[in-house]
């Protein structure tokens, strides 16, 4: 069972023409990209996700702007990364709680290994704790 | 054959908690996305693209900023289309030569039908005319 872990993109390009990175299947993105989500004009004071999942991983990317994740495993290791280069994405495993804020602008792209299912989702921090403490 | 076009993708959300938009696959992007790529911190004075494709459909998106895509097809029909919506993606298929110019910080987001390969580039405009114009 992976941990969250920093995952760098390629970034190919320079200053004087841009920037590009790219994700294609089976490569640096451990699962298939079934879901394809971004955020953004997120207020500062916004704290957003606060769940856990069965089953749903996710690769989640600052493209604009700065992303502050909290990650808490069942075990209560907590994990802060900032992520605030458009070149470096965060996996986030089922079984991390995880929170983030995001600065003024940001934009978050999150890729998901699975299609929207509410059933998925981990609401509470109890039951989060007694599921995944059980596994 | 799908001629250029705009696709709207749900917003959801407020001023007061911020938007998300979602693609899931079979959805509104008409294709399977098997290669997804983001570019960003492209200077002002640079215009990208100026190619076509042989297949490669794809979904451009300005999550940040704005995008001025302009599309040709190979019977001189030439669109131009201001991306600023973040939920807002152009569809551009294989026979559109087209170009980008972007705003200072605007990251496109694109979904293509189809990992790299460049033999699906074609590069030259005389090219793009002769092929597309004998389908």
């Amino acid at each position: 069972m992976l941990n969250p872990h920093l995952i760098e993109f390629p970034k190919m390009g320079n200053p004087e023409i841009g920037y590009i990175s790219v994700v294609e299947q089976n490569t640096l993105v451990p699962f298939e990209v079934k879901r394809l989500f971004w955020t953004y004009y997120t207020p500062e004071s916004i704290v957003r996700g606060r769940h856990a999942h069965h089953k749903t991983e996710q690769v989640l990317i600052a493209v604009a702007g700065r992303i502050t994740v909290t990650t808490e495993l069942s075990d209560g290791t907590i994990q802060i990364f900032r992520l605030e280069n458009p070149n470096v994405g965060l996996y986030v495993p089922p079984h991390a709680w995880h929170t983030m804020q995001y600065s003024h602008a940001a934009v978050q792209l999150v890729l998901a290994s699975d299609v929207y299912n509410e059933d998925d989702y981990i609401r509470s921090y109890t039951d989060f704790k007694e599921i995944w403490q059980s596994k």
